[in-house]
């Protein structure tokens, strides 16, 4: 039974788009060496997890066995492949981390950020170098996405070739960073790949991919024939679009203008890092409100709608001084992420207050996906001739359509979500086992679970509203004055006219007066019954049951 | 300067899709006669409306004027349109509310429900019927939607003519009610029309409406052609698409069911009201479990992801004594609105686990839109030849682009949100006042202001999380005992490893004991105190500032 075997274990990615942790192993069953690709986040919302700042993997099975890692290494400088890297490089017991130049910029700041040891983060060759990390030789070949030096992982194994995708586009010309090249790809299929893991994001996109560079004619016009100030958001990290954009304003005769910081730091790595060359000449942010409005390019960051973004500032008022009116032009060259629909309207809607002209990607002029679409995906399985695909990159719905597609064309298709640890030593992958796998919230500063109940109860206030009940009771076990009532997130008054907290108050009072003294010594039986009163009475009153907390002070006895 | 005159005031609708409340008036300025069209609902986010149960336009204004509310006319029986009618229909004096049969059934539910007067629901014949309502004669004209029986309502009063288009598409062949009809419509353009109020949610979809009637092949095939299960959801009030479905159940030999208390009682209404005929012949939901799925075909709630819907039931595990596996097929038959992305996305995923083929509308086989596009727009705009025209229900961006649109085809385009009035007497329509409008939420049962503060409070609850203090002051203002500390949605330890309300504890405790007399006789002040002292330590233990709530209390001096 311990013969070594092949395995693959996604701790997060597979089963949703964000938060990418997958796992490679080979040994002894047990006592496998381990590699890990990518360890990314993934953003709260206001339904399931409001006050939160990042969503991490749970990673408690990895840390269990964080003897046993070699190195992690990162496709690409997304915040759901590098964003949580740094909050886990110690608990994964500080392993090196391996990423291309411009990746290993971006990871270096985040670990600066954190405190952490910028050196744990080695700057990698591409194909044909690799990397040797215990059983495993990786290589990182260059692959295109919609930001710089995006690799796929060649990784040898003693049972043979497998290929982990990354996230991919086939785009022949991205504008910045290497091209999609078919044949280096059919190079390293030649050996014979045992698995390909592979993006799944757009599945469901019937159509040949676009390549990035197909959309310079369309915004280079959209800009040349603006009158007003011209303002576009994308996505902080296409550098190739930033550049797209910022060359169309170049074009026009305007002054082109970086607002945001997450815009300006992704900017900075692609010139520090050599891969952004010939980035048209900016001016800084606090200038901007010098130029005449009709001579001004703003590339601005929060094309998501985020609240405190450079897109929702200048929806808002003014920003570095600069304030929108009627006659400008703002271009979203990108897609909404389906769930920030809200926020993104919401600022088209402030826009239009303005009189400003709001340019969408309805039209598909202004933005292109940076994802494989169906097509592309048959030809990438074709291309590489895997025994097993196994998608990952995608809620479950993309999984099981990618693993049918694949199935169509003559691989097994390998369903595998979080946790499915895959047996791939043999012909046929199977599963070997399932793996408890999860969340962890960042929360304020501190790493709570998702299953500790602290955002369940948070949840639960926002829904119900919050009363607070104090009762004092003297040495004697006697109730001292009457129970006194709290309320926040509750109406004032409800059916009865009269305060809420009075009506509430009074019931408790009455409660008080009645109990006897078993209950009258014994706080658990106080608090439960207390609450029990309070929440009927608020039903009659308000039609709302509140979360209730009981504070029972005994004066010392 | 008392004059007469005719004024149209939007106070919910124009500005947002949703609770649509209109204003008609006439007479010398600040004692026109009014007549309300429409008073509907919108729906409730966890983003801005945790815990709310419904949004209702503030009608203050006309509250303050209800002696002069002549009565309320109902378009048609969409919440957004009808959904207030009962809960302000005592705010509103207990008017008239006017309705075509199909629409009062509904409106008289709503009445009953909320123990209100069934009777002074009025059904209302269509057009050439009228109705007189002080200085306006009201008629009701058939126009295609997606609810039957919706009507555009004609409005003549002593200034010309009137059209308010209610929500509309160009439908030659519904399924199921009245036609577009273009030649009644050009009649009643005859005579001129001064003001066309018109609505504006897809202006900007570029292409021709397609007809509901459409859909059938389509579907029929999809039924047809799947082997398990055959599950629909759509919007429940769409009759005609629902009778569509259950068609292509009949024709496939399968078994149709109705699930949803919403979806039966509209079925319940067509039938009631003649509008539906030869609905085929369906099975109670208890007995659906006994059909072999494969017989078996369930029309069901909740095309938007709604928590309680039947299609969120069915997805997350047994419904009915039914549940879902490999091999059956879930179609929505409907389109996602904005915002409600996750919840159908969720939805998906959980059938996707299930094994269940999911089919949506991205081919646009399955799903057609009630409202007319833009070329449709520009028809309506020819045909009513209106001097003005203003658009309504739409966002702001869809206010203004329709408006823009309407002056392309020499109209005059009123951009009118929510609030303004317009006055319509003379030849060119003005702004006459501005009125402030608003949003009210039934929380529970009871009716609350947008700015009240209370869900304000219970958004910041759940963001921050919410700290409880409790101290006790004897008779000489001396603290008794040690501060005392409660936490709700908040981590049990930070920064220190101890628990956090002990480590918050110690600083408020450290704080009562060096504050002053003057601080402990004053309840302002040491709860000013407390709170920075416990936001500042909370802040560097957890990295957040919790909402805090302080409770002094004194023992009787």
């Amino acid at each position: 039974m311990s013969s070594e075997r092949l395995i693959y274990l996604p701790l997060g990615g597979a089963g949703e788009i964000g938060m990418n942790a997958y796992v490679y192993g080979w040994g002894a069953p047990g006592k496998e060496r381990l590699i890990v690709v990518d360890m990314g986040v993934t953003f709260p919302d206001m339904d399931t997890t409001p006050g939160v700042g990042l969503i991490f993997p749970d990673i408690a099975w990895l840390e269990e066995r964080r003897d046993r890692i070699e190195a992690v290494f990162v496709t690409h400088a997304h915040e759901d492949h590098v964003g949580a890297v740094a909050h886990y490089h110690e608990k994964l017991g500080a392993p090196l981390v391996h990423a291309r130049a411009f990746t290993a910029n971006i990871a270096r700041g985040k670990m600066a950020d954190l405190g952490g040891d910028e050196r744990a983060v080695h700057t990698a060759d591409p194909w044909p170098e690799t990397i040797a990390a215990g059983p495993f030789t990786v290589g990182f070949v260059p692959i295109s996405h919609s930001i710089p030096e995006t690799s796929g992982l060649v990784i040898d194994t003693p049972a043979g070739r497998l290929v982990h995708t990354g996230d991919f586009k086939l785009d022949p010309a991205p504008v910045v960073g290497e091209p999609w090249d078919p044949e280096l790809w059919e190079k390293i299929a030649a050996p014979g790949i045992k698995a390909l893991v592979c993006d799944s994001t757009n599945v469901f996109s019937p159509h040949e991919g676009r390549s990035e560079s197909s959309l310079a004619p369309a915004i280079t016009r959209l800009v040349q024939e603006a009158r007003g100030m011209f303002v576009a958001t994308t996505f902080a990290s296409n550098i190739a679009r930033v550049k797209t954009l910022a060359e169309a304003g170049q074009a026009a005769g305007r002054s082109v203008c970086l607002m945001g910081r997450a815009m300006r730091r992704m900017i900075e790595a692609g010139v520090e890092t050599g891969v952004l060359r010939d980035f048209p000449r900016t001016i800084a942010p606090e200038d901007a409100a010098q130029i005449p409005r009709e001579n001004l390019m703003l590339i601005v960051t929060g094309s998501q709608g985020e609240r405190r973004a450079a897109s929702a500032q200048l929806a808002q008022g003014k920003y570095n001084g600069i304030e929108l009116k009627a006659g400008d032009t703002f271009l979203f060259s990108s897609k909404t992420i389906p769930g920030n629909e809200r926020g993104v309207i919401r600022i088209m809607n402030q826009f239009s207050e303005k009189g400003v002209d709001v340019v969408d990607d309805s039209s598909g002029d202004y933005h292109v996906s940076g994802h494989a679409n169906r097509p592309d995906l048959q030809t990438v399985h074709r291309l590489m001739g895997a025994d097993v695909v196994i998608p990952m990159h995608g809620e479950h719905r993309h999984l099981r359509e990618h693993a049918a597609l694949a199935g169509q064309g003559g691989a097994q298709g390998m369903l595998a979500p979080n946790g499915t640890m895959v047996d791939l030593t043999g012909d046929h992958a199977q599963v070997a086992e399932y793996v408890e796998t999860g969340r962890t919230y960042l929360d304020g500063t501190v790493q709570i679970g998702a299953l500790d109940g602290i955002v369940r109860d948070r949840i639960r206030m926002a829904l119900n509203g919050h009363l607070m009940i104090n009762v004092i009771l003297d040495e004697d076990d006697e109730p001292l004055g009457e129970p006194w009532c709290d309320l926040m997130g509750l109406p004032e008054t409800g059916q009865s006219r009269v305060p809420l907290s009075e009506v509430i108050e009074a019931d408790l009072d009455q409660f008080m007066g009645r109990a006897k003294a078993r209950v009258l010594t014994d706080d658990d039986k106080i608090e439960e019954g207390l609450r029990r009163v309070a929440r009927q009475t608020a039903q009659r009153e308000i039609g709302k049951k509140p979360e209730v907390t009981v504070v029972i002070s005994r004066l010392s006895g």
